[in-house]
């Protein structure tokens, strides 16, 4: 195992406060930043746009970013576009493929806003859209994907790991049923990547979008998008870098990863997520999946036990506590953590209003672990939970 | 008139290198950089999306840079976008617009790619475009944009300044016609801001579009758009942070500015390019114009009387110079200037292949300046390119 206070030497903001937000976003290590910090002071040039050193030398480090995040996801580097973030990446799916009125996609109650609004907003194209319920814990029954195919099925959109309940979905037996279908499969894998091994190869999704700021350790405004057979989407965003001609009122697009990424992308940003990928890779990613359900699954236990507090979620789970402290509202909690203890929860719907609904609450405290959390601040956390009861007893 | 030399202090590379390649990126100064530093280092969080100490800082500088930016442009922060670039924000409105089939757009040949593309994009769509052209030195006349308007135009698409020739267009007069005919105008401003004063209520243009990282000397993966009137877009990208509330299979839209900006956004960048337009405003966008005239003025004016030289463009130019020298292909010019004087200038079609062929080319080299360059670099330039005649008689 790896030694977390060594890691938490290259995370500065980490020794003012006990940050517990990483499903928000993740901290980015101090070698990360450094490697955006040379871009700027040292290469800076456009990508891909000209003859000179400096272009030249952005162009190859910007492509070694994205050789090293393919790599790490097992993905081919011409099938691996950069994107904003997960939700860019989601709706450039939404917004690129051929979508025929009749269509029909299957998601679930689970998601995140973002994988769930681009399929709903296609209603008004004449597709239409199922969406499977979990159980209580926020596990998908593969099963019930399967009974809500139908014959004019084109996508089943799921998330891999729940970013309100930390509940991990069986994503193998779900591509699996869509294969067997010929239904194709997009996977949010915005809290997945980085805080478990993930192999795109091995999945067989068609489509598998994440964040370069949660589990990746990137800056915000960095994501990844990975499209398994690029000719069947047409780009929805064109413009500066995706045509190799245009010739009066028609134009030819480029190849991928080019025709998907239009305009001057995010290149620090894209510099520095390579490096904190390589960071997270030398760390060992299912270090990092133990750590985390470590701390965790602690934390649920120990929360569960208070009996003021509701924690919500199975019990395997990724390293997200979701709970509420019975009498309070979840922000009033957040905001008294934080001004006590300095502790970073966040708390509301998470983006994902229908299965917080679902659990018949309209908001919740959500603790999140990544690799740089240590045992002391699960200490820290329930300690001050349970100092809460004082309040509503 | 502003120290050139103390502001060439703030761009590291400028000592390593004579850069002269601003109109595709310009580079960034030390105090944006250090802005993104301390976010990283000091407070990062996720956007609007907690209520803890990081994420309120996060936000309060997030929106503050948005005030910033929106007030050098005179424009309204709530129809401020902060977008990824240019190209992203034109695809924004493209997207975004209710078009009908039949409706009409009138855009010219002078643009780049990004404000050419998502326009012939929607003939898929049953919408027509007719392409405007230039006179041969890069000028639309605004009479041609009114002549070729038809009952269902419904945009004007134009650049301010001409990527490749330099040239400045008549803004004014175009949205005077378009407002007359009850047209929208959507200005490309990616080469117009912070090289010249752009004050968004007095150009009354519908769309504005420009990029953090060229003018404004902000980072890379930044953007601006600016929507007259928001209630007419509905945005194509949904996700966290874009709606209000989902209900079953219907959702409520957040109003602008965040029903635009889809999940997290990149939140160092935009806190980058905030500090950077403070940069601008400081030193002066009225000398920053004349500074960059003056260097491109001459060196036209020097360039042009070699006589292995032909320089293309209006007299009156912003800081961008394209030439090519007789007999040598515009990429060994790029090259040759790069290996024997460490000077990087652009060479190619500048992602705009129409304009490019009008000029009965396939490529030019561009030499562009910023605040930063000098009247030493331009005779290095002039010197340079004068010795290349050895190469060619």
């Amino acid at each position: 195992m790896y030694d977390v206070y060594a890691v938490r030497e290259d995370f500065p903001v980490l020794k003012e406060v006990v940050y517990l937000d990483s499903t928000a976003t993740t901290q980015t290590p101090i070698p990360a930043v450094e490697a955006m910090v040379e871009y700027f002071y040292r290469y800076a040039g456009n990508h891909g746009r000209g003859a000179h050193r400096l272009a030249r030398e952005t162009t190859n480090r910007y492509e070694d970013a994205r050789e090293t995040v393919a790599s790490f996801l097992n993905a081919d580097p011409s099938k691996t576009v950069f994107t904003k973030n997960t939700t860019d990446g989601i709706n450039l799916v939404a917004n690129s493929y051929p979508w025929e009125a009749g269509d029909h996609i299957v998601t679930t109650m689970l998601e995140h806003h973002s994988n769930l609004l681009p399929w709903l907003r296609l209603q008004k194209k004449g597709v239409n859209v199922t969406v499977v319920s979990p159980d209580r814990k926020g596990i998908i029954d593969p099963q019930m994907i399967e009974n809500a195919l139908t014959d004019r099925t084109k996508l089943i959109a799921i998330t891999q790991v729940s970013n309100v309940f930390g509940s991990i979905q069986n994503i193998k037996r779900t591509t699996k049923i869509a294969r067997r279908n010929g239904v194709k499969t997009l996977i949010d894998g915005a809290q997945s990547a980085g805080h478990m091994p993930v192999d795109l190869k091995d999945l067989e999704c068609d489509f598998f979008a994440t964040a370069g700021h949660k589990g990746l350790l990137g800056p915000q405004g960095t994501g990844v998008l990975y499209i398994r057979q690029p000719e069947i989407l047409e780009s929805a965003s064109l413009g500066g870098g995706t045509v190799s001609d245009v010739s009066g009122l028609s134009y030819t697009l480029e190849p991928s990863p080019a025709c998907f990424e239009a305009g001057t992308p995010n290149i620090p940003g894209v510099i520095g997520l390579g490096r904190a990928v390589e960071y997270v890779e030398k760390i060992g990613v299912s270090e990092i999946e133990k750590h985390e359900a470590k701390l965790s699954g602690e934390a649920a236990k120990r929360l569960s036990e208070l009996e003021h507090v509701e924690v919500y979620g199975p019990e395997n789970r990724a390293g997200i506590v979701p709970f509420n402290v019975k009498g309070l509202h979840a922000h009033d909690v957040a905001l008294i953590l934080d001004q006590t203890r300095k502790i970073c929860v966040r708390s509301g719907h998470h983006c994902a209003i229908p299965i917080t609904r679902f659990l018949e609450v309209d908001s919740t405290v959500r603790a999140s672990f990544a690799l740089y959390n240590t045992e002391e601040e699960v200490d820290i956390l329930v300690n001050a939970v349970n100092a809460l009861k004082a309040l509503v007893s």
